[in-house]
């Protein structure tokens, strides 16, 4: 087996808050393919230190995996401290310059000069494209061991290592086919969720489960590893097949898709159209659904009513009703759904009110207290009250969770 | 400065899902009594590589800190290790086995025969002692430099190292005090600003300058050490005097606040407040001005108007005006902005309508093309027109900060 050592460049991860989350995913991505990871390092922004890791690594692991430091400043030391450490030269290219000139000129800018740092290459080094940000990545391949050097930003660095990295890795690495799969539930907890169906996971080795949870999001993973496509995918639909009765409705999405995107597709599959009117959640809500691409094919729009005259002014919520219940209470969380619905006259609206926190509350409605509220075409509007959990983001992500599961479940999916 | 490279030891920290957090914490002590971490490494339990580790480590730096691996298993590899890598002795000491067979006992257990494995100290090395669990740490001193073994369990190692080491190393290597400080400013690229301010921050060695972006937000970190509070204040106070003139009004935090905290600070000083009003980024912009504790003082709410109906019905935006210029447009965002304000009656109204892709655009105004309104109480509504790079998440991400900082300006901070 293929072993590597995996370098995060960065002053900022020697400090006391901050950490590498990088290598969890190369780490993943590297057991994927069947390359095991012995090592992780992190070193600060000294192109001396950093050498040194670079040569150690390089001179007793077949692969070295870099992220970080590939920026236009100064204290952007990998490319210089790798070509050190391999006793190559670094050679100006006026390509990948010319990219990096392109890239700002498309956003109607300028290249500031200090960016020609970034198109200085490794003599010998395949450059890797970075389409999402000027740092483009590098690949060295001494005979003895590969070096890859990625940017450290996780939207560039992600991507570039499965499209640039991981085909090449393959290629001078044979390992077996791995298949993945990728369930997602809501509704349950990660301890009860687990203790369902560990009975079931826990009897295979292969495929091996993993959970993940977020917000209210349940994430199960299953990696099957095998000689042949057809025997992986059978390992995973072996395992899926007895995972997935026990969860029945939990279980949103057999793909991986979010919850965003499999409601975006109903209503879309359906013709029907969604509304919003939010308070603790300020447009959260709005954000998470229309960051489906082609979401105003179905979402028309909404209202954020953060103060109470607002709810009365743009929702049409009578003052008395607030007034008797708190803007915090089933009544209001009804009559804003009602009023966005009315408002947009779209066929489902959505509403958010409750108390995030850090203050607020009352005896009755402490801090976590949320009211979801949801409007129909065919049934009365219906509200759900709960107690949520965490910070003021948590209750706030939490709230937008359970909100959209809301929607789900009325539409049936 | 004392340098320090901190040692975590465990194949499970080298997995996709498992992370070492032990490192945050000794980090955090150490730098509060002026010692520097320049390196961390993770290995598995795999005596060689960590003997090699270790070595390394001690032949560059004064203080090497173990975590993990001085359990009584086989795959407890850590004292071996240490002991190989300063090519000293193991020698089993009966005043340590007694102790831990007094901890059994305690419990009304008797001692396991591999336990016995825990009671080998390196030669020369002072054992600390673990009230807390079965293995004890230990310190060696070998003049050049201070190798440190500490269990693996943060509630055995927090206090160990809280109890034992500090008061050692406080000791060892007399401690300078460490200042940080930390700006933020916006409107500017992270390589402009960078070139901006290297020609200050590269004269300077203490303070240490790190450079961070993240969605056309920057910090500006700076660290000083020193042997006094005051000393460490004056060099950041010197350092700042110089980088924040040339920064000039791109600098809107000298405190590390948010800005969506230094907007809300000044709206609730003036007794004002603010709507909006959002297309492309569906809810976000009042996501993040919410995210802000109290924002309920200043922020009214607003109108997520994803369809050009709703930019009618609910803003008031001519359909005529869409017609003639699209939706995404100079008048439409004005139009957008100044709707919002009627609606809700704040006294600033911020809008965005724009093309977050990846669909849409057109050949004047492509994917990434976002209008920001402004409709202030005092002045004619301001539009400003932006091409934004990246992907959906990125330019959403983009307008909703530069909506903001269109606002701070506009406030005069």
């Amino acid at each position: 087996m293929a072993e590597a050592e995996i370098i995060a460049v960065g002053s900022e991860l020697l400090t006391a808050d901050k950490i590498d989350t990088n290598s969890l995913f190369l780490t993943s991505q590297l057991n994927d393919i069947g390359i095991e990871v012995v090592r992780k390092i992190v070193v600060g922004d000294e192109r001396a230190r950093l050498a040194e890791s670079v040569r150690n690594a390089a001179s007793r692991s077949a692969i070295v995996i870099l992220s970080g430091g590939l920026g236009p400043t100064e204290d952007d030391v990998t490319r210089d401290a790798v070509a050190a450490a391999l006793g190559r030269e670094l050679v100006f290219s006026e390509d990948v310059c010319e990219a990096i000139r392109a890239r700002f000129r498309s956003f109607g800018r300028k290249m500031s000069e200090v960016n020609k740092r970034q198109a200085f290459v490794i003599a010998g080094a395949e450059v890797l494209p970075n389409p999402r940000g000027t740092a483009p990545g590098q690949w060295v391949d001494t005979g003895a061991c590969v070096v890859a050097l990625l940017p450290g930003p996780p939207r560039e660095l992600k991507p570039m290592f499965v499209e640039e990295c991981i085909p090449r890795l393959r290629a001078r690495f044979p390992a077996r086919v791995i298949r993945t799969r990728l369930f997602r539930a809501t509704g349950i907890g990660e301890g009860d969720l687990d203790q369902t169906i560990a009975p079931v996971y826990t009897r295979y080795s292969n495929p091996v489960t993993t959970i993940l949870a977020s917000s209210g999001d349940i994430q199960i993973h299953l990696r099957a590893q095998s000689d042949t496509e057809e025997e992986a995918e059978q390992l995973l639909d072996e395992v899926g097949a007895q995972i997935l009765p026990l969860l029945g409705d939990k279980v949103y999405s057999r793909n991986g898709d979010p919850l965003e995107k499999v409601i975006g597709a109903a209503l879309r599959q359906r013709g029907q159209t969604l509304a919003v009117a939010e308070s603790c959640t300020g447009g959260l809500l709005g954000g998470r659904i229309t960051s489906v691409p082609g979401s105003s094919d179905y979402f028309r729009g909404g209202f954020v009513t953060y103060t109470n005259e607002m709810k009365t002014a743009l929702l049409g919520v009578p003052p008395e009703l607030i007034e008797r219940h708190t803007e915090v209470s089933e009544p209001v969380a009804r009559a804003m759904a009602e009023g966005a619905r009315r408002g947009t006259g779209a066929d489902y609206a959505l509403s958010i009110t409750g108390y995030a926190g850090p203050d607020g509350g009352t005896a009755d409605n402490p801090v976590g207290t949320v009211f979801i509220g949801l409007a129909t075409p065919t049934a009365d509007s219906d509200v759900r009250r709960l107690r949520l959990p965490g910070d003021r983001d948590r209750i706030r992500g939490f709230a937008v969770q359970n909100a959209l599961d809301m929607l789900r479940r009325a539409l049936g999916i």
